[in-house]
């Protein structure tokens, strides 16, 4: 295989915040593209193949090879029309702009590359899947389960290191260095996701992220079309959700929009300098998302967040760039088709530019109306989280919306300080009344995701200070309240610890590796299976219970720390939950919800199976969640 | 005068939150209507006189009089149409409409009541003033004075007390009694107003107070249409207003819509049970605005929000009541039309029916289109502000608020703590950061009110520590950021104290009063003397900077607790602010302001004097604000 050549504008320093030396001095990556057959001369072309029968009927082509910028294209196929090619400033690159009747047959394409010789690229064009169960989309009758496929399992060791990766071995004493999960070992804990009552898998990325440090966590991704080999084949993936999907679990694929590890070959290459975000010296975003609709704001502070780079081995992609813009397009368009994927979770959404963001969901949504689809807004307020969702505002400074869920971390805040602060006005418990309200800015909260916790955040266990009554009042909550359920691994079994200073908030689940003394997938006891077993009976509940997943919110205000709230359908069901977040016992007269209570004459609080007689005054204990299935 | 005659069913105890008892027991009040010569048999009519040549030729006469519902009504007057009456429930009312055509002359509507006996009432219908400065409106170019009318000066000791009206006499040794203040003793200090650089005098209501006790804050108002004889007549408040205007100053009305005192009369003998909210007994909000739009209220919540009496002498008008709703608008545009006052602040604006807070809104700015009008929104976050203002929000839930301006409690909220809290991600200056940026759901900040305390609030002196630097920080940032400056009176002579427990936020003026030892308007030394000139100066700067006023704002992201904004226009001024919140003295690169410092070269601090001849790089001292002008 040709080693890359780079770019001689890299070399020359004018990209400078890219790694000209780096580049230079070191041997440029492999290719890890293995999908299609590629002549001499041509690495690869993006996307690494299409299919027949999409909506739009356009497709851009990648083409990447040395001094391929320079040829003439021809093809002849019946259904595809070569409309142009477009050179750009790196004349590794050429532009293949192509449209597909809905006429047109699956097959290869032979395309005729003529330059300074005559290259042919059988470029395979695919016959859309008809097989069920592909797509389902991501509801709130999910319950998801966030992982880190590096930290999860090891149900693979083969493919623990992998030659020619930049990526010391596995070295599972540390927690920036790769611990050897992967997807089979995800896989092989099916059956405990499933007894847990988990119905959505969401790994943090698997696709390719060869950077040579820190690479575990998957947000640096290297290449846009293949699955990181450390974790699997593109090949395994396909089973992989194929087997979710037999097993009753949908998978969320977890990407970037943002940017992309700098030793990916798109920026050890680059196509042209103006496919990233160019910097006189590194500079680093400003992670300000308020600086992306501050309507007092400095084209200063603008730039460098949405310009910015999220870290040194992180490239930002210039999405104003229609070039770019398709290329990522159809790369998400291209992960749905070829594996049958439930949703997407869209890292950093907040930080690409805005038009782009318009464009990307309007083409996923057009292409998979029913796709579950949810963006990390890790933003201030409601109101801002609001704005990057589907809302109810209306064109602000050129931006709407239409993500339909974000990762809620406005009730994340409010649960956490509702367990962690005394109740006040607003304070503590109230917290929660008043985040809850603020939803009459989206369109369907119900699409948001809502946790106590993820890979980024201190654990929950830890910041409620291992109390373990908060915890099930945390539990109670998140599987309760509006919205589509996410638990981080291992919260089910009380892992703990702080994201701050040492990452350990990522440790591998005990029992998932070889040697593992802790095995917790098959063995628990005391508080760990008291915990597995609250969520499990939760989740369960849940998951044969639709008014817990598509039923309508009536909360009432929070009095003297006692909160309450119902989930209603017009089926009759109807599910009381009253949380007491202070220390002592509270008397609760239940006159106040009349309008949810009547006709019911009792309960049963369906984690404790304890009967619930009187259903018009109560007396709850301190730090206590009921949840109360209400009976006629 | 007849005693006022107790509905029936008050007595009967059907109005149980009404004060029967207490109404059978005492006398009720003398009626301290003037304004028009009342025949025998009719008390009054409200409004109690009206003009020619209003938008709205409609008008809804409440007559009042023994029997009086029983009367048929005749006219003849050209221009003047009745279109019909209506009966009450209470038959010692009538309801009389009237078309008033733009044909009609100023006169004198003799209008005939037939009932057991033959009454004439001369209704006048005066013509609409002419004189120029009235309804002048609030902008962003005033400086407003907060002050209590009972509490700031004594003008005329003639009116302190007054026979027949229900409060003890003055007594200045409690915080709960009448002080003696009056309209005279404010404009007795319009020049020393003026000198602070005061353009417009915002009183808590003058509008009468009959209360037994606390009446002297004015929020519980017993008569719609007489200024309480305490601050003075109806006519010396008209002439308050032509006084104030003369001297350059404009006069805000303060008002409450959604409530009234129980002594007043049409409390004490209701025209029907259905003016007003009536719960089997005493109930009081619940003081949470969120219930207002909450989507998942209960309407348990929303109705005791909206329903439940704001305190035990405050009866809750029931706005949703047609004929209520009509007889409030017509006052609000009876006292405009009468006095001239230049705009209106609205308490506990959004406790009331929501269809009657737009018609209200609506007539109000159809017959006043540049009157200033904000309203009391003591509410949680800024979407929830904005929500109660003229926003970019669709309808929602039945409600879109065209409310111009609000009181901006979220940038109180946010100064308190950007000057008592170590700056964090989102804590202590950055919240001012974070709470600005947030303007982008309002159709026009600028016309949001922007305070450091009020009347309800601690004193902003007393929640910074008493500390002098903090304190300049303060009155730096509300003279220079966008919208209206309000202060509250004293706050530039450092009074301070705490809201809770003892109410000495509302302590007297010194040197307001007859023998007062300290006279604050005259002499200040020390430190009150060098608060009284940071303020002046400011205020008249900004006063003859027009930048200041309706310049445009740009903030930059704050950083290591110094916080950069500017105002800055078309006409090329520029005022640069730049505030260190922290204890030490910072280095600022200032290259990062570069698109606001372009084409200027220096800048002078206008409070002190200081030039600032370097705008590379500066060196900004701990607790310090800086108001830099910035010159070629």
């Amino acid at each position: 295989m040709n080693p890359l050549r780079i770019l001689s504008l890299l070399a020359a320093g004018a990209l400078l915040s890219l790694p000209a030396q780096a580049g230079a001095a070191r041997p440029a990556a492999p290719l890890t593209t293995t999908a299609v057959a590629k002549p001499a001369g041509i690495q690869r072309i993006d996307p690494t193949f299409w299919w027949v029968g999409m909506k739009n009927p356009k497709l851009q082509l990648l083409v990447h090879g040395p001094g391929i910028g320079s040829s003439t294209v021809a093809l002849s196929y019946p259904g595809v029309t070569l409309d142009g090619l477009q050179k750009l400033e790196n004349p590794n690159y050429l532009i293949v702009n192509l449209t597909i009747a809905p006429s047109a047959k699956p097959g290869k394409v032979a395309l005729e590359f003529r330059g300074t010789k005559k290259l042919t690229y059988q470029y395979e064009l695919r016959a859309r899947s008809t097989e069920a169960g592909r797509v389902q989309g991501i509801t709130s009758a999910d319950f998801v389960y966030l992982l880190m496929p590096d930290r999860f399992a090891n149900g693979d060791p083969k493919n623990d290191n992998i030659k020619g990766m930049r990526a010391p071995a596995v070295a599972r004493d540390s927690m920036y260095s790769r611990h050897g999960g992967d997807l089979k070992g995800i896989e092989n804990h099916f059956d405990y996701l499933k007894q847990l009552g988990v119905t959505a898998i969401w790994p943090t990325p698997i696709v390719e992220n060869d950077e040579p440090k820190a690479s575990y966590h998957g947000y640096a991704l290297t290449d846009f079309y293949n699955v990181d080999r450390r974790y699997g084949t593109n090949e395994e993936y396909v089973q992989f959700v194929r087997n979710a999907h037999k097993s009753g679990l949908k998978v969320i694929h977890d990407v970037v929009l943002n940017h992309m590890g700098t030793s990916g070959y798109l920026v050890q290459d680059a196509p042209a300098r103006d496919w990233f975000h160019q910097w006189p010296t590194f500079t680093r975003s400003n992670f300000r998302d308020a600086a992306f609709n501050d309507p007092y704001v400095s084209q200063y502070d603008r730039k460098q967040f949405g310009e910015g780079w999220f870290d040194k081995h992180m490239a930002d992609l210039n999405q104003s760039n229609p070039l770019v813009s398709t290329y990522i397009i159809q790369n998400f368009l291209w992960w749905v088709e070829n594996t049958g994927l439930d949703g997407y979770r869209v890292d950093t959404y907040s930080y690409s530019d805005r038009k782009f963001l318009m464009d990307w969901g309007n083409a996923i949504l057009e292409e998979y109306p029913n796709i579950g689809l949810f963006g990390e807004t890790w933003v201030q307020g409601t109101a801002q989280q609001a704005y990057f969702a589907q809302n109810i505002f209306p064109m602000v400074d050129g931006f709407k919306a239409n993500l339909p869920g974000v990762t809620d971390f406005q009730l994340q805040y409010a649960i956490n300080e509702a367990l962690t602060r005394d109740a006040g006005w607003t304070e503590g418990i109230n917290k929660l009344y008043y985040t809850l309200q603020a939803d009459w800015m989206y369109q369907n909260p119900q699409r948001n995701v809502l946790f106590l916790d993820n890979h980024d955040l201190s654990r929950f266990y830890s910041v409620i200070g291992e109390d373990f009554a908060k915890y099930k009042m945390g539990l109670a909550w998140l599987l309760t309240c509006r919205g589509i359920p996410q638990l981080y691994y291992g919260t089910e079994v009380l892992m703990k610890n702080y994201s701050n200073p040492d990452g350990k908030v990522r440790e591998d689940f005990p029992g998932g590796f070889p040697g593992d003394k802790k095995n917790l997938f098959t063995t628990r006891t005391g508080p760990e299976a008291e915990a597995f077993d609250y969520v499990s009976r939760l989740a369960n509940y849940r998951k044969t219970h639709p008014v817990l997943q598509s039923g309508k919110l009536m909360q009432f205000i929070p009095d003297q720390g006692v909160y309450t709230y119902f989930r209603y359908n017009d089926q009759g069901e109807t599910v009381m939950v009253m949380m007491n977040s202070g220390k002592d016992e509270k008397t609760v007269d239940m006159a106040r919800f009349a309008e949810r209570l009547s006709g019911f004459n009792s309960g049963v609080e369906i984690t404790s199976g304890a009967a619930v007689a009187d259903l018009k005054s109560v007396r709850i204990p301190g730090r206590m969640a009921w949840v109360v299935e209400l009976r006629k």
